[in-house]
């Protein structure tokens, strides 16, 4: 028996509320001027009080050693081994801007670039313009029509990106970017990994060559790159495997994406904190609320320190307002994301999660060090889901 | 090769005597008034003491967030993976009054029970009638025949349960319980759950109908629910596995019949300190002992913190009568039973393991949030059989 398949043969229904807040790349490294991580240097009385009323740990995200991109992150978060579900960028695209997405669809991401006249890429973004450029541009693709009959489908995701989704028979997603990361150089050819993606190959090929007519007349962009070709297959979703409702709420199209993934209802809202708890609060008939904070990861990235303290610091005000709306609260990261590296890392991320069936840790707070010596110990991401559940009244006794 | 074919090709002979000591449903939570669980709370001089000169760590039982049934969690701590070895409440209660089983038997549970002259449960425990009545009860029933030559054994339990054992060709073990845990209504119908298991229920419901017509002048109990029906099929011993010459010690037959399905030796005793130490101190030959300790369990479920903290301090008193007595000594439990929850639960469960091989944990004693931080780490209930066996130098090197 699966994993997931005895997981799900313990369901059973409840009516305790979960808020499950992802801090995305909150894991740190220590600043050397103090030894204090981001997240140890900043000022979270809300975070604080849960970890000395909860249960802290560290989560492993995929595996050890493994940097992970966003969307095997999440979906390690929402309970899925990272390894086992592998999704394509294309995909988490696609369902990000909600686009419709059915089994067997191929999605792939697209950026809107600038070609000289021997077809050479001069710019990978295009300028990186704006949306009210980006989102017409998609339509005109849009509305281009496949001689073989494929349906096309073009959707704006923001600024420079957009996605397209293939639909028809005989379509695999084994194929190649064109985006070669360099310019000065043509696109690359569209080229199936697999014998069995041959045909997408080349009704990309097509799409990629009526864009270029398409787009000829226009200054911002005449060209398209395309990158992360998968075929889409839905996992199994949270109301199959636990009979939960869940919504999530998330400022960027990729997070409302990986949620949609696992059978969520997605809203989007603007990037900031009385939207984010604005709309977590009109979920009150939910019983499970996945909450995505953006920022403390693109701190991080930025390599900007203090940035990334206030970014958390702000994460701290929200949970402040909604932790009371729930009967269990787990927080922590998708990643690590030390502004010392400017990246993603595979570092272990703090964990939390309070209710009131926890030990007490006794910690000194949400820290990477006090979490090290948690109650909760070190785990998987992919096993909190699980342990959250249970906090939530949400498995039965399994066997007598 | 499966991890027990592994670990089988390394076990080796030894001489080093192992107490296995199962302190049932021993992990709880923090009092709201002092903040100590029950075994912090606890005054446990022999179990601190070999906490302080071995190591201590938390074990996970099944998986995390799963809550189990006694019988999976002590199929983990006798080293066997809990989902993949699935046994039946039936098997394990007939083990438990060590019934005649063979590979290809099925067992169920029995509840005598009352029905009014409608054939509607009125009581599904007989007014929980005494070993006096339902002894010769079981005995009637064992008494009767099958007219279709299966082979039925009824053996008494305790008070008003026994169980039943069912040999003949084409029996499997798939068939629904008979007791719908209401009263008011009648018996449900014996069931198949699978093709296979037709046979099975047609036996069964003969059966109940023959213990209708022989229990019909009975006052006190005139009919009989059946559940957990499976079909045996033992474990690998830890004979077999491990060459370990083993023996239990318990008061409650279902443990014993656990300890049976692991090749066992199982041995019955008064459910009191006194009769623990002294059948354990009657097992001189044998190299593992596999001693249970009930009533920690029972005054959880029963929600009295007090009562389980003198239940573990009674504990305490046993294990400082045995250790001597052994090379190696493992203290865990099955699980955690938190009297704050009246129930078992999901939490990890302290272990302590004591050898003149052990890393000194530094740490503070025997109790969760000193076990979280120690020198074992967090391990599934699984792993403890191999590191309890590797104290005892019965694992040789692997590889050169």
């Amino acid at each position: 028996m699966s994993r997931l398949d005895f997981y799900r043969s313990l369901a059973i229904p409840g009516d305790r509320r979960i808020l499950f807040m992802v801090l995305d790349g909150v894991g740190g490294l220590p600043h050397p001027a103090t030894g204090l991580t981001e997240l140890e240097a900043a000022n979270t009385p809300a975070l604080d009080a849960l970890a000395k009323s909860g249960e802290t740990g560290l989560t492993t995200p995929v595996l050890p050693g493994v940097t992970p991109g966003s969307g095997p992150a999440h979906i390690a978060l929402f309970g899925y081994d990272p390894v086992e579900y592998q999704v394509g960028r294309g995909v988490l695209a696609a369902l990000g801007v909600a686009a419709d997405l059915r089994p067997g669809d191929v999605a792939a991401r697209i950026n809107f670039c600038t070609l000289d006249d021997e077809g050479n890429v001069t710019d990978r973004r295009a300028g990186r313009i704006g949306d009210e450029i980006g989102e017409p541009l998609a339509r005109r693709l849009d509305a281009m029509a496949d001689p073989e009959g494929v349906e096309i489908a073009v959707r704006h995701v923001k600024q420079y990106r957009a996605c397209v989704v293939f639909r028809g028979d005989g379509l695999e997603g084994d194929v190649a970017d064109t985006d070669s990361q360099q310019t000065g150089v043509p696109p690359l050819d569209l080229r199936a990994r697999q014998a069995g993606s041959e045909r997408m190959a080349r009704v990309a090929a097509g799409f990629v060559e009526r864009a270029r007519a398409e787009l000829g007349d226009q200054q911002a962009a005449n060209g398209v790159l395309l990158r992360g070709f998968d075929g889409y297959s839905p996992l199994p979703s949270l109301e199959f495997l636990y009979r939960l409702d869940a919504a999530a709420v998330a400022a960027y199209p990729m997070y409302l994406g990986v949620a949609r993934l696992a059978g969520m209802e997605a809203h989007g809202v603007a990037d900031d904190p009385a939207a984010l708890v604005g709309k977590v609060m009109e979920m009150g008939s939910k019983d499970f609320v996945f909450l995505h904070y953006k920022s403390t990861d693109s701190r991080g990235e930025d390599g900007d320190f203090d940035a990334k303290v206030a970014e958390i610091e702000k994460a701290d005000g929200v949970l402040a307002q909604l932790a009371e709306q729930f009967d269990v609260v787990m927080v922590t990261g998708d990643h690590s994301t030390p502004s010392k590296m400017r990246a993603h890392s595979w570092h272990p991320v703090p964990l939390l999660i309070a209710s009131d069936n926890c030990r007490v840790g006794g910690g000194s707070g949400f820290g990477e060090l006090a979490c090290a010596q948690g109650a909760l110990g070190h785990v998987r991401s992919s096993e909190i889901m699980p342990l959250v559940l249970a906090h939530a009244g949400r498995f039965r006794k399994f066997g007598a």
